[in-house]
């Protein structure tokens, strides 16, 4: 099953605000890095005192400010007090059990999202956390371990040949999220091939891993569901909002995310309903190959059932049995035998059991 | 399984506005045709520079630009350039991963369908991406492969006995679509009657092979709802608009349009529901013929297994059997068993199980 | 299955507006007959020649047109232009494949219905197109068929004893479609007492034939839901409209046929829950019965497997068995086998075999 | 099943407004009774000449009009005649085929609906119908038979030591409908209870009555949920009204009655959902029971079977037979087929099949 | 089953606003504590008499009333004259059988919640009724037994290192509430631990068990949702309020809980189709394990009756049998029959039932 709640315990009893990271610790080392970019220059850094940040926030290029491995929480408030967020934005960047939402603050949007990690081996799906602020003129992330998954936009954006560098905050936060939902057409993708690898085998092969397998589909699917629906409330709530952060430059991006936030549901809806008829039709396959294991048992039971009746009849040792007299007595039983096996065999072939 | 997703990562990384062609390329060159007419004139020839277009575009007349085989982005771009279309419209139409929608810009329409195909021989549907740009005074349709279904709309409009060669640009747009949802109510037919094929079947054959049709029929409905819901929205977003380029004069039409898309819908509807109940009888029809089989066997074993016993006691080698020595041992006990097998047959037939 | 879509293929390719008959042609000849009345006279005739119909539209009495056999598509026509109908109206009227719908123009309301026949006989569900064309002083009524379903309109309006005579079109367009209405009422009775019927006997008789009529039944209510809902559409929009064919006064007659629809699709509602229970208890009383037989022929098995085996044992061969030669060996191996199947019934009878 | 539809035929035909009974006759008699009553007096009478009736309706007092047995249309007509009743609601009074539904009148305020009835012995559940006439200062109630229902609230308002008597007509009428809802609850109750005992047996009674009374109960909610859904119109529609009859004091208790309502459709809801759940695992109960059966048939043919082949080659009557003359040959097969029962069952032990 | 039902005869033909106690009694004595703090001051006490509150609820600072015990319906008509309580809210404050709501008096917020309460042991679910008055300065529970859930808030705010001291009554009301809220995460949590224990043993485990918790699990999420959906009306009803009641500073705390009701409602929604999921697999799995004890009973039935009837053929007594006299006939008889068991093995080898 894939994890729908998280280890909740050790928040309850807290009150709310409290800086506590709840999650797993996915990596050691908490690791900042910088990216400053403006129509004509850009720069990437390791930041090892956050200080230095400040100076690239001032500067009216924008800033994307990565935090990698958010269980430090002294460093999570420390960007907090740098930036001005809110008690409640910290708290829910370090509960790592939050629905992806967004939400509207006078100097900067905050988004909490899913990341969704497909495990290509034991074929199940997993998410973490991701919690952006995007500000006037920079972009923080909060990233819960280490992934190559912003590889592409730091590159594109570096070598841009079109305009993309001049697009500013909300253009980064777009460039984010459509990696984000692009990952799901890709885990889609992959398994929409192992689906039509099922359906080419379950007519024939009934065994349980088939069933397995349709389960699997089953769960993965309701987790993908499950995630992507507040990801598309996230888009849609983006693309009707009034803030000033979000350009109107940038809209036309967001309704195309917004389409294929749909375009996803309804693959994941039309993928699940197809499972559900494949699991009807496999558990109608189980029974027909019942239905032939019986003909075979009922076909075998009544052919020698029969025969083995006339055999101890004239291996009961009464005196007097005439038949066991006649010379051709032995023959005559073994002929009618014969007839006996021969009839059924054509009766079964009638009612196609054979 | 119908193909509900494409070929996606060609895609990922790529900022957004990209040409590049995704999808299988179904044809190997691409071909310009220009039909161009008004009320007294009928024009239709294959274009071989596209610069020989802009004077029919310049006329009054209406003009339909037909691009079949769209893997040529660069003839994509040209025809964007000579429309003044947007970059992302011309995205849209390279990769052919779109759902089906309606985009109004200043000077032009810009919709997205998919085209059905139905294969009569293994009994499933494809489809490929149509689509329409709809100016003032033209109409541009990006095919991805040759197909026959506009013919009828050529010929119908060269000996137009009706106004149609008066209706303008928006007219033609619906007679396109009209053919599309046409053809979901050709498939539905067809589908249909393979349908009623089974019903009359499959109470008495149980075989797998009526339950692969069934699920060959599910999995059919599952793509072509997936398939007509946006369609829907296409339809009843046009029939809502705004735009000066769609006319008063065509509403009717496009009302009419989407009543047929909602009957589709429904008509979808009850079959999946037939359907429904169809498999759940099939497996109640597999169970019955399970319950068949089973009296059978047990008949048979209940009759022979009791007398097989009877003659066992009388093979028995013990040296004091008294009735092995009287004169009509042997009948007695044929005439027990005799009496057994009659009164079995009438218990069951008492029991209806034969 | 009841048919959900009509022969379509005629049209496809055709320009909207065109006049051909699509669907069966139920009857040879083409019928129209007049009824014209008012608060004090009443007058049935059958017309020959169109035109003597313009004197009684001209009148200022409420004049009844009905066409009976739709085939006839030059008749169609005719009509059409001496009430001045629209084209596409016509094309409505003739191609028998509509979903109940209702259009407001000037000059009249345009109502398309399906009129639903249940035939006893084979308990199928079936259903032609009935189009009216009510404006301010008529209502003309295209019927495929010749049928008696509006007879008691006719008799209850010649010998009116309450104001039905005074009420005028619209108030006979509602009369109209109450029988409709009332027809489902009538239908839903029969299928009620049939599914009862089943629901006595579907515990004990587990045969496919129970299987066979639950599926027929299911059948029968899809194909009611589907043609109810549009029905209900179409009530609900001639309640809300504006247009001023219908009159206030009918208003409350409209709202007592909307309560109808309503209580009408609950009731089929209700019922397809009801049919959905009964086929998963039918299931399980398939597989109980299974299990009644599977006991059976364990309890053979057990009971007599074994002392054949005793049998067996002292049929064998051997020079040296001790037993055989004994006095009351033979006696011996009676009783032990006696005990065996004492003790295994009263096995059985304690788990609840028997 | 429980009753969906009442015999309708005897409507069919007739012109709106007819005043016939339709359902069955419940009582031979019609009785009429008064309660009027004021915040200091209270009266209680039969009435046989219905004009007494007038000087109590004409007075400021509360008048409760109860007509039991409304199958005398005369008596139904005077009484409308009396209060000035609307003819269609006359008629919906009679056809007791209504579905619950509330209707403002100016005068008078006209709700039908239905007395659920719980017969206990055969836990099935019947309805008939009520109709109020809600006036200014009286209460009209038809009720098809004498049921003690009400007499709680007769006694109440007697006995008032609350302000009840003070409350008016509106107030009685809510009391009236607060019985019905109340009997739901005690319906509910009761089939809460039956289907914990359901519930306590049916894992391990897989027998036909335990699908049996899932059945029964299956359909009761069906029943249920059909009639409390128009109930909770009736009643959300009385609260949202802008009548004169409803007087503002009276909304508070309607609040509650709305509260009511929506709990007892959740309560419905929930019970279905866990019935679902119940004949799921039932089937699967079933299926287990099947297996256990099969296992017993397996390991008894398993074990016995092939030692009967045993005993069947020693049986045979070759010449030569080397073991047959063995001194231990039959020792030598009693020990060998002893090992084999003892080499089976830890075979079948450790596959866990015993 | 959890019961969704209390005992609710005791009440019908109550008049509204009765005080009588409904429910178990939990407790034997009621028990009234007072909780009261401000900004500098802290203080807890046990209260005997009723009238030692009065002066707590005159003074500025919040004050937090809790009443253990409600079945004491003297009591709490004391508190409600103390504290100008309606008559109605009284009633349902005794009536543990309310559906969680909200409601809005002019000097306080009445709110009916359910307390969760998890067993561990037995793996059902259990709620009691928690009533809250909010009113400017003060907050009363009334509590139906005594429970620890409340405790962290009282230490939380004795020991406050926040401003929870300075937030008033209305965010002590919320905090309240978050604990109900939490202590869904930890039900929640413990039981997809037991579900993720039953998917992992569930394929291989086919017993009755796995059914049984399987249905408790689906119980349990039924009682589950059917609680938190009108606890998220409550919520968000308080969030929309305009009462004066609640603060603007209060909003962004109900916000979160408001966002942590929508996550538990979708994280139970996503176990139920689990659960749905697992249970269709379940029977597929007993299914399978069916075919595969009857492949075993038709492999040895196939291999051993045939070998049988061989034996039983030359166990018969013909005196004139020829093969019983030949010298190797013994050794051959056991060679074909050897050849038969090999050839059966393999034949069953490669239909892959072994």
């Amino acid at each position: 099953m894939p994890k729908f709640i998280k280890k909740y315990s050790k928040k309850v009893g807290l009150p709310p605000g409290s800086l506590v990271h709840i999650g797993e610790k996915h990596s050691d080392i908490s690791k900042i890095t910088v990216v400053d970019y403006s129509k004509d220059h850009y720069e990437e850094k390791n930041v090892t005192a956050l200080e230095d940040c400040r100076s690239y926030l001032e500067k009216n290029s924008t800033t994307w400010l990565r935090l990698t491995g958010i269980h430090d929480t002294q460093l999570v408030q420390s960007i907090g007090s740098l930036c001005n967020l809110h008690q409640l934005v910290l708290e829910d960047i370090l509960h790592t059990n939050q629905r992806p939402k967004v939400e509207f603050y006078k100097e900067y949007v905050f988004i909490v999202l899913w990341l969704i990690y497909y495990n290509e081996d034991n074929d199940s799906t997993k998410y973490e956390q991701l919690s952006l602020v995007v500000g006037k003129n920079f972009v923080i992330t909060f990233e819960e371990r280490e992934h190559g998954l912003f590889d592409t936009i730091k590159e594109r954006i570096e070598h841009s040949q079109w305009r993309e560098k001049d697009l500013g905050s909300d253009y980064l936060a777009y460039a984010l999220v459509d990696v984000i939902v692009d990952n799901y057409f890709l885990v889609l993708e992959s398994k929409s091939n192992k689906i039509e690898e099922i359906e080419q085998s379950f007519f024939d092969d009934t065994s349980a891993a088939s069933a397995r397998s349709l389960y699997k589909q089953k769960a993965n699917m309701i987790f993908l569901k499950k995630s992507i629906w507040p990801l598309r409330e996230v888009v849609s709530t983006l693309l009707r909002n009034d803030s000033t952060i979000i350009k109107e430059s940038t809209l036309p991006y967001l309704r195309d995310l917004n389409d294929h936030t749909v375009q996803i549901i309804e693959i994941i809806e039309s993928i699940q309903d197809l499972l559900t008829s494949m699991l009807n039709i496999y558990q109608s396959a189980v029974s027909n190959k019942m239905n032939t294991i019986m003909k075979v048992l009922t076909v075998i039971t009544t052919i020698f059932v029969p025969l083995t009746l006339i055999t101890g009849i004239y291996g009961m040792n009464f005196k007097y049995m005439p038949e066991l007299e006649w010379k051709y007595g032995y023959l005559t039983v073994l002929a009618i035998m014969g007839s006996i096996i021969f009839g059924m065999l054509v009766y079964f072939k009638r009612k196609k059991w054979l």
